[in-house]
């Protein structure tokens, strides 16, 4: 039987998103394909704009046939843990290759890359201490230190960030040495930051996102996702009254950084240099979370590593529980198909983690940050639907849909 | 020059209160009123109905010459600790007497019922400790065992709380060997407690807050308490949009108990014997702060001492924060007349505790619970009303007005 493996955020499903899962299918000529996903916060530190279960509804909708939960610890990273996670969990769910957009679109383009810089790798390190030093982010740092090296023009450009996380999966490839093939295809129309609707039915989620945030109704762009997509969003918000942003959790967030100590603070992940004191100081006159971010900005730290480290202040997220792991250590199924629940059942015994359907009925401790984030995420929502939402993380058995895909 | 103390809470100030300071200074002949009070949060674990600079104006204003805030470390406490820091503050400004209202009403009967207390400290301990272990409440457990000491008719009733207060007071004034001497006067009328309006213009505290948190007006309570009160309080509303309640701070204390850990929760001051679990589950579940109370109270604790745990989850009181001293350590200045500031300016050099008037100006460090206490009491109110309240902890000088007394 032939898996393949996506990694996803899924924020929401759209159009590019289907396309992708398609392509996926197509190019390995996949029987079943399994997705990791992040749950409640995201990579680039924001919330998700509605909980994981819907999200994975719309991927089991959109064509994937299985929805693990790409655990807090990874999903909530720069590029490279998040690749360890997700390469992980693919390869344990027995995925066969693991199918990525990118802006290169070159499966071998990406291989000779990670081999140019495993070669360089000394003069590459040293470039990019050199570069910290004077002060730009370690995304730049990374960026000039490569260009330094004077890439040939076979390799990617790894300026962006598909590119980058591309380059990561086949790094965590290697370096986990899965048997997973990597297979790249390239990201059509809309760039990942895009901000503007770029072509007909094709957007960014980023554009999306920030469509309905700035009160666009979810019919107002629904060219642009399935009619899945549609309707379950269209239900969240008949359920839950909002979507989740930023803005929800600034007070939250606000009283933390006046609470707690410099010193408590430093235990925080990705709280380092001074920043501690930094934020806490723009916390207390700050009235917005993007007044906040502006106040807090500096060119050491992009904005996205910045955002990211308000999540792990906001759920509490200590250095020693961020790092305790390199790999992920179980599968959370958040949904599945018909075709899912056959595969589970007949690989059950060849998964390479244990399987976690309920967080019930789980091991004490091992969810614990899982669990806390998504209390914390479900605080985002006022009134009686937000003990709807607060519940249904302890209590969720695996969504189920069928596969229109 | 005669000066009096008077330990208080204001919240608010009301016709009972201005009958107590009158006969504070009649009874002793004072020329001066110097009044200790809590800062933002209060003795029985409870956010302020307003803020502490509008309460110093209410005392200015209803015949105290000179406010000092009692800190935090001491407001939010039992009889104990609190008696140790109002007295500490009041021998350090100059005080020849400490008044007191309370049940009894006899100044000798304190002085004999802590004389026998003293004296048969070893048995009533031994019965302090024997009650406990059925699991009844600290006050309680010493009310039963005073009973069980057969203490004579001319002793005060120690199941009454003011009386308790004063037998504090009393007791502090010996351990600190302060030259204060204790004066009582009888309350009037209402009891702490009381919760209904039991004369035509005397009310207690507790009655006036809870007519006004069921939404009463403050022109429907104001015939139990000076026009100045009514004034200020109907401006805090003008201002400020609502006065504080314990349901504004619910959702602070909501995520806070789902976002920490029970290990840090051990660190939090009066956190003992597994209530950190006990809390943490029960805030999960519970949709108001009263749902809360309701589902954490045991025959163990009492209200209060469960609502002061509250106050310090919420401002991160630590153990080891709330246990530094015994006694104050300055005197931080909220309020004064004209007559209150030529006392200090003639005792600058005798005052037994350095005097604090703006905390921008203070020693670092030195003030950061009442400042923090404070902060979070700010985040009670909502919009752009929060950021004017949050600054003027740091910045407000001390509150100037005449006296009416």
């Amino acid at each position: 039987m032939e898996v393949v493996g996506v990694v996803v955020e899924y924020n929401p499903f759209h159009n590019g998103h289907q396309f992708h899962l398609s392509a996926a299918r197509a190019d390995t000529g996949a029987d079943l394909v399994i997705a990791v996903m992040s749950g409640n916060f995201l990579q680039r530190g924001e919330p998700a704009l509605c909980d994981k279960w819907t999200r994975a509804r719309m991927a089991l909708l959109g064509g994937a046939d299985l929805v693990f939960e790409l655990p807090y610890q990874f999903a909530v990273q720069q590029a490279e843990t998040f690749a360890d996670g997700a390469v992980s969990i693919l390869s344990a769910a027995g995925c066969r290759s693991l199918c990525f957009g990118s802006e290169a679109g070159d499966t071998s383009a990406f291989i000779r890359t990670l081999d140019f810089l495993e070669e360089k790798d000394t003069a590459y390190q040293h470039n990019i201490k050199a570069h910290l030093s004077t002060g730009v982010s370690y995304p730049k740092a990374a960026s000039l230190s490569f260009k330094e090296l004077q890439p040939g023009e076979n390799l990617v450009d790894l300026s962006l960030p598909n590119n980058i996380l591309g380059l990561q999966y086949i790094r965590a490839i290697r370096s986990q040495t899965s048997r997973m093939k990597p297979v790249t295809i390239t990201r059509k129309n809309a760039g990942y930051h895009d901000e503007h609707f770029s072509s007909e039915s094709i957007a960014s989620a980023t554009s999306i996102r920030k469509a309905i945030q700035e009160g666009q109704s979810v019919e107002q762009v629904n060219k642009y996702f399935p009619p899945t997509t549609s309707r379950l969003l269209q239900n969240y918000l008949n359920t839950y009254g909002q979507f989740h942003t930023w803005d929800q959790y600034w007070p939250l967030l606000k009283y933390r950084l006046i609470q707690c100590s410099a010193e408590e603070l430093r235990e925080i992940y990705e709280m380092e240099e001074g920043l501690e004191h930094r934020v806490k100081k723009a916390a207390i006159t700050a009235v917005s979370f993007s007044q906040f971010m502006e106040s807090i900005k500096t060119k050491r730290y992009t904005w996205t590593r910045l955002q990211r480290a308000c999540v792990h202040i906001l759920t509490n997220a200590k250095k020693t529980e961020m790092e305790e792991f390199k790999r992920a250590q179980y599968l959370r199924l958040l949904g599945m198909t018909q075709k899912g629940r056959r595969y589970l059942q007949s690989h059950k015994k060849n998964l390479g983690l244990p399987l976690v359907s309920k967080a019930s009925s789980c091991r004490k401790g091992e969810l614990d940050l899982d669990i806390k984030a998504s209390r914390i995420y479900s605080l985002g929502i006022s009134g009686r639907a937000q003990e709807e939402l607060l519940k249904k993380e302890f209590a969720q058995s695996p969504v189920f849909e069928d596969s229109i895909g």
